[in-house]
């Protein structure tokens, strides 16, 4: 019932328009004509492409993306909660948004990512208010060299899309430990990142960067 | 539409049946008469009130016992997630839950707690069937002296109900901590906890005594 985006060559988008990162592109959804905010319709894009689906980090920013979307959403994010409940295949899928539980500073979600007439993805999500308050972290930025002093991974070879859209320079562990098969004692992994090409990191960007981590083995 | 739990004296049926343990009085959920499985008909209980409503560990156990209840439910807990959406109040309540994606051997679920119309928690469960299989566990139990050689908190006059529920065995940080208005570097807080009286540990139980640990300021 809903319009569709419409299927785009990424490779020349970029080349033509530059202003069209190709993170944007990939998490666009389109409202539905008829459910407008409460249905979304949106698209694998081959960009972030993983071995055999979508990066899960673009589908958890993809998730957020139709929240934020909703015409009555108020604040920022405060979490959000995904588990991934089946292979996503190439090409169109819905979002599902509904704010179940609502304050004047606070609003709960439920999203459901849905293919071919099933859930691919089953989440939650908490949006409120921010103010300005006292606040004591207690997490400390790790002392690690500066990102200009740490090489990048060249990435330009893979063969996962995703992988070319993120720039990483590894500091301890990650996806160098992975290829070089080493055994350690723990599985910390320290890294610089940000979005290939670069762009402003926004909340959506923050939740697909959350999965940018290597599983260990 | 559905059957609700009959009002009872907590400290009458205590002392008459030892059998049935707070715990287990407090998670009880009486299916709906027309939709079992797919709606639960439960009320709060004085044994686990806290200052303004019930202890909210408590209620991430009923949460979790809704699901456990339906015919349909294969495997154990992986994940539990709930965002607390409205304050509840002392008596009944009912828990939606919905398998909204499932496979041979997982299920995804959505639940709901509503009171008085209103959704007051919202939560997504992830179930699976363990199998055995290889493993290696990064986390290390710390090392800390035996719970017999560390001395319990005597909530015996603890005013706020479910603090009597507890047996707490402060090593380091803890509501001690928090009772003293300590200033601290980090808000570590290691205890030997366990049900009170003692009950074996379940899903719902674990479930609720990640909730014990007290805000640090």
């Amino acid at each position: 019932a809903g319009r569709r985006p419409t299927p785009h060559n990424h490779h020349n988008s970029l080349e033509e328009d530059m202003s069209a990162h190709p993170f944007d592109e990939a998490i666009h959804l389109e409202p539905d004509a008829e459910r407008a905010g409460m249905l979304w319709h949106g698209a694998t894009h081959p960009a972030y492409w993983n071995m055999v689906g979508p990066f899960g980090g673009l589908t958890a920013a993809v998730v957020l993306q139709a929240v934020r979307g909703h015409p009555e959403r108020i604040g920022t994010p405060i979490s959000l909660t995904l588990t991934y409940a089946a292979p996503i295949v190439e090409g169109p899928y819905e979002v599902h948004t509904e704010c179940v539980a609502a304050t004047r500073s606070t609003q709960h979600w439920s999203i459901r990512c849905v293919q071919q007439g099933k859930v691919v993805v089953n989440a939650i999500a908490l949006f409120a208010q921010r103010r300005d308050t006292w606040n004591s972290a207690e997490m400390r930025m790790p002392q690690v060299p500066a990102a200009a002093d740490v090489a990048p991974i060249d990435t330009s070879v893979a063969r996962v899309a995703w992988l070319r859209r993120y720039e990483v320079r590894p500091v301890q562990g990650g996806i160098d430990v992975v290829q070089k098969a080493q055994a350690h004692e723990q599985s910390i992994t320290r890294q610089w990142v940000r979005d290939e090409p670069p762009r402003p990191l926004d909340y959506p960007a923050l939740a697909s960067i959350c999965d940018v981590f290597f599983p260990r083995i």
